[in-house]
């Protein structure tokens, strides 16, 4: 299990890569209660998912193959921007929901992009193939020990930062932020995973004791669709009594909406979801209960200034 | 000439219907040096134009026949929220550039809004009439002691989150934001006025030695299309020293791109007018200068989640 001091030494050793993300408390959003937010979207790529990448690379050999790695989007171009910013080579599989946005990203990052059919699991597929054939470094998006302590500097940086809160939501998708979060806080703060009811690969696993397969679709897949959630994600979410709700769609757009009309951020459907969970009272705080939201992604599309 | 106690007394008059905005620390944007920001579009309203309308409402009697104020859209937005939200009346008179996305945030904040032919200087003429007919109170948008020691807040609460910079960068329109700040700053810190070249008052009033009229045009005209400068601005400026710098439209362009792509902050022209004086290098600090960017609008049309 990922620790506090992997998380610390993660957080030495990409330091000088990463954006230290603003945090701001917020009252508004139709809420009776003020919510703190970080706003992680302002990452390098969009997303947090460069602590990863960097504590990624700079904790093992990069053969001089480079680096291979399957993403929705947003890991394939943190992977991509690490690579460059470090001087290897990368190839990126993505699964065609990716999304022009988040390609374009890809490709700005001078990485060598490969569009798959079908789902982030296809791409993944697709990436290990490649790993097989050239001999290149898998960086996994959210299941492997280095990616979930980088992603766990996100929570330290917060405390840090003097975060009040007594709940942190954060959303999901294969659970690597989340698994940085739990291995951080080690249950000192309570944690509230938000996942779409269509891509609920945590939800289901927590449901059915062990990880499980889940279809998946909607607003949020090309950042939240993964097909099974990580075992670090599961073993943290069942050790540390990580809280486990459910948004739909039509929450997850009204929570983008709020954060555009009221605080002017413009985020991706996953960059909303964990709001959505507030906004929609999937999750109620307690009276006296504070509460915090982690923005995670802003890799919208189409480009609004396209 | 407005004081550091009159921008104290603003500060705690406005606390509880302000948004506190976020600061960050920024290396990017091609600099070889990083900037201090701070996110005032985060602001209600996506402005920090509330700052000084709450103010103003807070410290005057407001008659039965409301409120009056003529704005190029972001101080109309603003004064129709904090009289939305105090109970009053208001009337807005907006010029037609002020476009969709400013035009319905006044809408939405239930003002009785009037669109009026030509620029700022016409819908202010409009709005004196109606001031004349009705007996409402006027809250003009930047030449009054109680809106610039409401705009003043700004900087105060910058100061209070940890500001380094020896510099800070303000975009200018009639002047009302940045006066405020050298109200508070009082020679403590070098200030730098960003104008667009097209929209240049108080550049040209600071040539000519008094305010003059300007032709106003260009992409942050809506914002920043004074046609001369407010008084209060000007007489701070001069006795502050503050250094005035233009910019071309290409640039604040540039910049407004750079804020999304490298920060996913979307803001509008004049919101990115003061990074371009930095990226274009219209004004280069000296070695070891530490510069701040005060962001300080998001209303750009059309809206991006429409």
């Amino acid at each position: 299990m990922v620790n506090r001091s992997e998380i610390d030494a993660a957080a030495a050793r990409i330091a000088e890569h990463i954006q230290r993300t603003p945090v701001m408390q917020v009252r508004g959003f139709g809420l009776p209660y003020s919510v703190e937010m970080k706003l992680e979207q302002t990452q390098h790529t969009g997303s947090f998912k460069v602590r990863g990448a960097f504590n990624t690379l700079l904790s093992q050999p990069v053969p001089a193959a480079g680096l291979v790695a399957a993403s929705g989007g947003n890991h394939g171009a943190a992977v991509a921007y690490a690579a460059q910013t470090l001087g290897h080579r990368a190839a990126i599989f993505v699964p065609e929901m990716a999304g022009p946005a988040k390609l374009a990203l890809i490709e700005r990052a001078g990485a060598d992009l490969h569009v798959v059919q079908g789902e982030y699991a296809n791409a993944f597929q697709a990436a290990l193939e490649y790993e097989a054939e050239t001999g290149a470094a898998q960086i996994h998006a959210y299941d492997a020990p280095a990616t979930v302590a980088g992603q766990g500097t996100c929570m330290r940086e917060w405390e840090e930062q003097g975060l009040q809160a007594d709940t942190v939501l954060i959303a999901v998708g294969g659970g690597g932020l989340i698994a940085g979060a739990l291995a951080w806080l080690r249950g000192a703060r309570k944690v509230v995973a938000v996942e779409p009811e269509t891509s609920s690969a945590l939800h289901s696993a927590l449901v059915a004791g062990a990880p499980v397969d889940v279809e998946v679709s909607g607003i949020a897949a090309n950042a939240l669709g993964a097909r099974r959630i990580g075992t670090i994600c599961f073993d943290l979410a069942r050790a540390f009594e990580a809280q486990s709700v459910l948004v739909c769609d039509a929450a997850i757009a009204d929570a983008q909406r709020a954060l555009w009309q009221e605080r002017r951020q413009l985020v991706e459907p996953a960059g909303a979801t964990a709001l959505a969970a507030l906004m929609s009272g999937a999750y109620r705080p307690a009276p006296g209960e504070k509460v915090a939201v982690l923005v995670c992604g802003g890799n919208i599309a189409p480009d609004p200034l396209a």
